[in-house]
């Protein structure tokens, strides 16, 4: 029905007939003529239809916007003066020669021309999509899953499909469920991810594997996260966690180099210990040059309780920010950033500005410079390197507090006084992650997944000091987001024995839950690695957008609907019946 | 830690030092030299271990099967007398230089080298995985995917991901359900198909878009079913049936082609109303040369019932298959041969042997001969052509048992006599299905689906006379295996309105169901129309398989049970208290 698109009408196309489909996405009349932008899954181009083209004006004088349409026409070149540099095809138009209305529109429920709530824009999702800018996204989203698969396909990588309908995995979040019909009482998991599946490929032989493929956590939801999201999952045998990483790095450096022209550069490995230390983040964002200095030891003998408590708690921290420029920040923004950091549970922000910094002690100005010496301030002074129009920011607390409370700041604050470059990329490894965490109660908890290998360690030496091991982990990170984690994986049933009892899961919940994976240890299991990529976090960057909502064609919404279908919805009762359940409360509705 | 795959070595590396890893395939020991076969995916070679090499021997005495290895050596050529021409790595060996024992494997719980059950493979699918027919089909599948992806990336088609989590739709088979958290008492649907997405997409204006994607039916399982099984999905604007099918023809004959070497030639296009009449069904196996042939007319005035009955009843068949050399069935042949209809609800198989067709009535034997004229005979002879030497099998009962049994008979006799050449290749279309078909109540139903449009035909006349309307849909078939199908879908609200009052959805359902789809077809829809294809059973095709299970990695059984993990399994009851829900029986377990 069409001989081109729209969208890619040039100056080269001068003289020809063209046959165009697409919608009317603006309409004019102007001297007895009437123009109209059509537009197509590629672009925008200008049709005129003109009263000397007889049989024409009817039908075109019946065009309203989103009319499908179907029309011959040939192409011309614009007069110099009508060119429209701002439109792709601005230098032709089309002189309409026939014209067919396929379908009408009634006026539509967005409009094109301002802001729409999202609500509105998710319910009709299909009007939505329609304007480019959000076409543009889903299409360098296709583009993105193309180049990953192709550069997988090259690199020997094979794609290979893992259930969906499977059996609760312990990726740590809460588990979506799908009741069974023919084993009533029974029920299959989303996966989490095909964390175990891949394993399991590797000890099939199949070396390399991958797959972009859902997921799925039934969690509560934050403005980056949905229900169902894409992984590009990936997992080789007999490679060490440097070549994972050389090849991944490779895969998201020339993806980023085909897609946007952009040369990411090596990236920079940091051991985790050194992320929190100058950053208070696993995750963090380079593109702001700041960093936290510790000054603990400083002030551990100061008179200020709130800075030598943490400074003598061992797992207290007191870490300063030097903002260049911050000087001129306001009592009230010192204030709101104090709310801000309340969020985060720290309890005030201390700060010292440096208004002469020749002028040493005297050239300072801040609430707390009475509970400190002459000669502590000099100190903090000489190791920030503090320059004159400098703020001196606190965190004094426990470790977590700190590292949440400043870290969060230095994100907040780079952006809010431009210290941040927001038009660079920053990616980075952060790499030597430990292997577990201790809770509140003082449980250890797998800081990747209990599948993750210990580094350099034995199953005894892992077991005599779990939280001093660390992991053979590996996080990229760009812009301050993780855009992917991996690990080397256990490949040994003692050491996975071990790594279970060391997180509390004994030996009857081992084989109920991962007797499978223990009985596949035994059979010549390869050393294997791999790595998750979360794909919809890749294609907002890509897109420059903050909103994961808009890299997907139909996302949920942070309560986990979909606005467009209505779903979830009510199940009818012979379904139920046939599932053998019963709903037995409805009052959180 | 490997230079080269063990399967691609070959005398180009004769002398090279090479670095392998994977598993000892098969262990020999000979003239005090110790051979073994090592595999990896890509194959086998094989390695000696000399006692002339310092320091190794110890370490291979102390190989089994499927211990994972790591090993250098040298390549060196075969003498002529030990060339194996059955190993494709057969003109070389390696001298092996190093050994390291990666990690030791326990006596394998399945046999290599003979027939398993297939529950014990399924138990340790990451063992059967590893023979090299298992690990070669999952290859294959992954080249098939990369394949499609390609060939519909090139040819402009987007890639572009839909819900899994969804609302319930009405493909007509069973949803799947999963309970929601959030809105408690309400429950998502996991997809039957895209079918109403990849709708909505078309009506944003993508053009053309595709994935590779699982579906899911909770339906009693067949030997070629799964609860989850894997659609190429697609779907265009502005293309006509005619022109949908010339694209995915082509992609399947490239496929073929790329695949396994095979011309597919171009496709035969059968309407539907021939396939039924002449092979009993609508996806007929074209291999198999043998057609029906109808005898109502000739068969409608003899005394015996069992074929006048059906002969004078409109919606009665009376056909004949006639079988080359069939006249030397036995009579236990033709007795299982009726057995054999009766599955499809044939009450009998009346037969007649052609034992010299120059004799005419003289010449057959048949237990039914008494009942039918001379006359009869005779024209029935002439009509289906027969030789000396074959037999006339007769179908008489309403035309749904004859089409199914005497279907299935031709497919039946065609392989068990050797008249169906298994080595060739026999795709077709068929086209001009009836929109809706009759059930035993009278209520129509829809042959496609719900969205389905009409061939050539208004509103109007649709709902005057809805059981005679053909639709614009189209199957794949390739060999007597239905791989796609496929529809022009209706695209305004006035026809959908009427397919949807045809199947007895009143308005309010249709609102409340299909709401969003009928706002979406007031805005300019675009004709468009999309097929889907079975990856799984495409994939079984290019393999030579007839057990879909052997092309998943991870299948379920026919009971819809993961055996390696264990799924479904009990929920905790933490979890469906959070949903809200209550087990009510389990007596059916």
């Amino acid at each position: 029905m069409r001989s081109i698109y729209c969208g890619q009408l040039n100056k080269s196309h001068v003289d020809q007939e063209v046959e165009l489909c697409g919608w009317i996405n603006k309409r004019r009349d102007l001297g007895g003529l009437i123009f109209v932008d059509l537009r197509d899954r590629e672009g925008l181009v200008q049709v005129v239809f003109d009263p000397e083209v007889e049989g024409l004006m009817d039908t075109a004088n019946k065009l309203r916007q989103e009319f499908c349409v179907q029309l011959k026409g040939v192409v011309r070149a614009r007069p110099d003066s009508q060119v429209n540099k701002d439109m792709a095809t601005g230098e032709v138009e089309i002189l309409g020669t026939s014209l067919t209305i396929i379908n009408r529109s009634e006026p539509l429920p967005l409009d094109f021309n301002q802001q729409n709530s999202e609500e509105r824009r998710l319910k009709y999702r299909y009007l939505d999509l329609r304007r480019l800018e959000m076409s543009d996204r889903i299409k360098l989203r296709a583009k993105a899953s193309s180049f990953v698969r192709r550069f997988l396909d090259d690199n020997g990588f094979l794609d290979i499909e893992t259930p969906v309908l499977t059996k609760a995995t312990p990726e740590g979040a809460r588990d979506y469920l799908v009741p069974s019909r023919v084993h009533k009482g029974s029920f299959y998991a989303l996966p989490q991810s095909p964390q175990l599946f891949k394993q399991l490929l590797m000890m099939s032989g199949f070396d390399r594997y991958y797959q972009i493929v859902k997921c799925f956590r039934d969690e509560d939801l934050r403005a980056d996260r949905q229900p169902e999201f894409t992984q590009i999952d990936l997992e080789t045998s007999f490679m060490s966690s440097d070549e994972v990483r050389a090849m991944t790095e490779k895969m998201i450096r020339e993806m980023w180099q085909s897609l946007l022209d952009v040369d990411l550069g090596d990236f920079p490995v940091m051991p985790y210990s050194e992320a929190m230390r100058l950053y208070g983040s696993d995750k963090p964002d380079l593109r702001n040059p700041m960093q936290l200095v510790d000054v603990a030891d400083l002030v551990k003998d100061v008179e200020f309780k709130v800075f030598s408590g943490p400074a003598n708690d061992e797992k207290g921290r007191v870490a300063v920010l030097t903002v260049p420029g911050g000087a001129e920040l306001s009592r009230k923004q010192i204030d709101d950033y104090t709310k801000f950091i309340g969020i985060y549970g720290a309890k005030g922000l201390a700060w010292m500005k440096v208004n002469d910094r020749a002028a040493g002690v005297e050239g300072v100005q801040s609430p707390i410079a009475k509970f400190l010496n002459e000669e502590v301030i000099n100190q903090l002074l000489e190791r920030t390197n503090a320059q004159s129009g400098d703020i001196i920011l606190f965190g004094a607390d426990k470790r977590n507090v700190v590292n949440e409370a400043m870290g969060a700041l230095r994100l907040k604050i780079g952006v809010d006084l431009g210290i941040t470059d927001l038009d660079s990329w920053k990616p980075l490894w952060v790499v030597d992650f430990p292997m577990f965490e201790e809770d509140d109660e003082g449980t250890l908890h797998a800081v990747h997944h209990p599948f993750t290998a210990p580094k350099g360690i034995s199953p005894e030496e892992l077991e005599a000091n779990p939280a001093g091991a660390l992991s053979d982990a590996y996080d990229m990170v760009l812009n301050g987001y993780e855009v992917g984690g991996g690990s080397v994986r256990i490949h040994n049933a003692e050491m996975q024995e071990t790594a279970f009892r060391i997180l509390g899961i004994e030996a009857q919940e081992q084989q109920d839950k991962f007797g499978f994976l223990l009985d596949a240890l035994k059979y010549g299991t390869p050393p294997h690695a791999g790595l998750a990529f979360g794909l919809d976090r890749l294609v907002m960057l890509l897109c420059g957008t903050d909103n994961i909502r808009d890299v997907i064609a139909f996302p949920k919404t942070t309560q986990a609907s979909c606005l467009l279908t209505d779903a979830p919805s009510k199940a009818n009762a012979d379904a139920l019946t046939e599932l053998a359940l019963d709903v037995v409360a409805k009052d959180a509705e």
